[in-house]
């Protein structure tokens, strides 16, 4: 197996994510950590391996970096991607590529001029259930699809300096849904049409965004899409998908903390709660995502998972927001 | 047991559900059942038991006759409304109402000028899982109430004759739905936004009507609700409620025809099919909901399910129409 | 529907659970209550209807009496089947038969000498689930049968009264299995081995009594059966079947007080506990066997679950108690 | 963490499962493949890696094999267990140690002259779902235990040669589940009483030996355990636990080829076929085995699963095999 040397960008909770799984990964060997403040690069660099560095240009430089995985806050993506790119160097980026369309755009400009494989972190895809469940509708197990459902509640919501950086729920996290629906269905939604609450933190509303959300995607086949997000929920992560074709339907199951049944006086059939979070939830979609990509660049093919797929989702849960803004349905606008 | 002479009002597909039903209730006896066409009358007459009768005057008329039960043509309940509170007759109407809101409030008028016991057949709230579902809701369960969501797909499209006359699907179904949800939530939307679609009968399409739909519903309280209709569904006709709340969900689970489970070659662990359709699944309900009606009527009291439940369920359905239509959140207009 | 008066002998628990049924029932009038204290007759009598008489010879000349439900304690069956079968009444009594094999004999004389109809209430070849797993197995649904498996586990264990009447616990509660078990094998053991322990209730060790049980009968096509049988159970009244063929198993399932799935911070996915005993597991299975009693007197033909199937059951049941009492393996002596 | 160097004893089909999981496990390194037959040992260090030799002494002697893993065939396990102990290495060996008790002997002594680590290869306990069941009966989450259940039934028969050297049912497959609950149960029965039958391939019978069995384990506490094992099962590799106490009970589940629910036509809700047989089911069990043969050498502590677990299990297993022979109950004579 080919091994690349990897430049892992920024020490923030992604890279905490991405650190442990490319020293698991036999293909990729954590060469560089980089952040621009050098005392965060060597503490990150303490835990995970690598060498800390806090100098873009020398990083990029360097003949052992084989390819770059970009963990660093959203806003610095895109500058990131454009020097990563014009150096040559295969980049992971994690999502969403950006909150702005028009710096998509600039992104998407950069790979064109300087065409690096490029792969979008939508780890979503890599899940080993959401996969096969896509395998089944492509399989034709449910004949055409008419429906598709999506549940993503998380179990509580995030501190509110997160939110004002976030971009908007639907940017933030319903892009993740959005993504991962229009990969299953092999289509996008002509129109879209939202709808959205703040119950849990009034917080959240106040600074104009929502806590809970319905939307719905009209796709060009006339199938259905119903994304049901939520920024709390008491028993855990929950995480379901549903496909209801001409033919039956299809679901995925949470996942939990053991297989086992309880039987006692309160309750029958019980099981344990579910995975806490996306961290214990998707631990092992990280680690395809990444294998995804090491397969990509050393077989020498594009890796799933595209920019085209970020301008996508971000064009889509755009459109979402105005929706839910304005109660009308929306035509989300592709590059 | 006070026993009440019931005048079962036509003879069609809902008076052959009501007519045994009736039967078995210790406390309804099926004393007239009444067609315009005597003949049609006499062969209901001879499967039910009663006297045929094709003289509405006279059913009005008649001491033995104690309440009806309407079960003709939706576009003949007003009507037989009317004269049954002016004869002072308690009424049980088969929902909808009608097809549009003048005639309703002509309906209602009558019933405020002649305040008789009046009860609308949403017999899906006397379904005993339904109604468990909102009883563990009232109870607290599951804290406050924050979504709702109800499936009800159809095994296969009613013949395009039933669909003409149906005034949409919208209204012929989704308003059990919208009854049932917003009886369980306890409000009624300040705005609705629904998207339809036609995959599976053209011929429904053709008459500009949808097969499948997502309807969303928003409270007053903040709460959102999703509907999910489709008229065809290959496993069966499948029902089910999602109650989430702060604290907790639940979930109401379809019926099958026999409890066991069986693993084979195949596929394990499986279960038997769903119940085929409504009168299989719902039996128990129009029992249940016959049942209020004579506890209602005996015990001197308004039976739940009123025609202004008919009303607003009818406006709101009329409301999602209008937004599938015109891609715009729209507020229904209630009386 | 020919309708069967019924004298109802007995006014114990057991008559209490029969009194109702027999109300319900379309086809039988509860026409007598006999109990030779003539104050037990006539408080039974207020409660379910019927005449209260306190004269056995009375009753069985009683020209309204078509049938008698036998419902008295074990220890009396044998004297009251012998003196119905000799005034020529048909008669369903409760199950068992008796607790000696030869008192038994004796019953299966007068039956032989006045052959009238008979049946055993064996209820649990009445209950819908069980039934259906017999016709799945019939039916061939999981090819030739190999193993069957039944759990009986009863909420708590009885007053120690009880225990003392009852002929020990493989006569009282595993006879039950048994005979289901050899119902839907559609054979009789070879041999049986059983063991036994006391963790429960050390009364009833005190009594030389068990208050678990496991047994494993031989059958003669090859075919091992497994019964579990606890006097206790945290989770109440735990009640299952298993049966293992060479194309597939089929189980069924236990029986809830509602049909709703909790999710909540504790334990996900959570239903509702068990049934908690017999009268509430079983309710349905003793009015379908005075059902079939109705139908086989009614119909002329001999009623399912017949003495020689009782006699037979208390055989295997009395040779389990042996084999768990010497530790070997035992055969039945079957009549 | 430390590494050690093994050398693998053996190429035949455990060896086959032993070779790559010794390759995935960082703190191990396949340093030797050993078999008598020098192109047997080539044709394996072909496929994992390792030095093959066919010089026993001088595999022992090799300062880079740190220790042994035994696969070889069942009747060797004794003589490679004393020359390892003799050379002071630490010794993993695949269950059975043998299949007579006399040579069982044999090997604890040489391990109480010669005292290495060794650890025999149960693997069951390392399944992580087992382990659970186990942790949460430890935890008292039931209350004190009252009976056990094990269910293991293959996918199909095993060659003939395969049984005829199997050293029977009970020895071969039986012993598993009896570890297992012994382990679970944290006692080793008084009495065993087992049942056999040949119901699926006719050959077994004529060895003398049994296809189908079912067991009872009397434990000293009074608990009694159930072992229920096939030869074939239509559905697939069925494995499943439960532990029933005083205060509820726990249940494993199956394992699948996928988490998907699916929906159609025929079955409703079916769920994947299972893991087909013990290599897909067990999979991880043998990693997590290695992994603890690995913490315990490198911890300086005896690993789990001794020596004195394979003699109880094997005597055990045994006097299941002359009580299903005897039709009575026989003591297992412990060490």
């Amino acid at each position: 197996m080919q091994t690349l040397g990897i430049a892992l960008m920024g020490t923030g909770r992604m890279a905490h994510v991405y650190g442990p799984k490319i020293n698991a990964h036999p293909g990729l060997r954590l060469e560089v950590i980089y952040n621009p403040r050098i005392a965060s690069a060597t503490k990150a660099a303490d835990l995970y391996g690598g060498r800390a560095m806090d100098d873009l240009d020398a990083v990029l430089a360097d003949p052992a970096v084989d390819a770059v995985v970009i963990a660093t806050p959203t806003d610095t993506h895109v500058d990131y991607i454009e020097a990563a790119a014009r150096a040559g160097k295969p980049i992971y980026c994690e999502k969403p590529l950006d909150q702005s369309l028009s710096r998509v755009d600039r992104a998407m400009a950069a790979l064109r001029d300087h065409p690096v494989p490029f792969m979008l972190g939508f780890n979503r895809r890599f899940d080993p259930d959401n996969a096969a469940l896509r395998e089944a509708v492509k399989r034709g197990e449910i004949g055409r699809l008419n429906m598709l459902m999506s549940w993503s509640r998380e179990p509580s919501p995030p501190p509110i300096e997160y939110v004002r950086a976030s971009g908007g729920y639907f940017v933030d996290a319903t892009i993740h849904d959005i993504d991962l629906l229009c990969w299953i269905a092999g289509e996008r939604p002509v129109e879209v049409m939202a709808a959205g609450s703040c119950m849990f933190d009034p917080q959240i509303g106040a600074e104009g965004d929502f806590d809970m959300t319905m939307t719905t995607l009209k796709m060009p086949s006339g199938a259905l899409v119903h994304i049901n997000n939520s920024r709390a929920c008491a028993y855990g992560f929950d995480q379901r998908l549903e496909a209801f074709g001409d033919g039956g339907m299809v679901q995925t199951l949470n996942h939990r903390d053991d297989n086992l049944v309880r039987w006692d006086k309160a309750r029958t059939v019980a099981r344990e709660p579910l995975k806490h979070f996306f961290l214990e939830r998707y631990d092992q979609s990280f680690y395809n995502a990444l294998d995804e990509f090491h397969a990509a660049v050393t077989g020498n093919r594009a890796p799933s998972a595209t920019a085209e797929d970020g301008h996508a989702a971000l064009a889509i849960a755009l459109a979402c927001a105005e929706s839910a803004r304005t109660g009308r349905a929306v035509a989300p606008e592709f590059a």
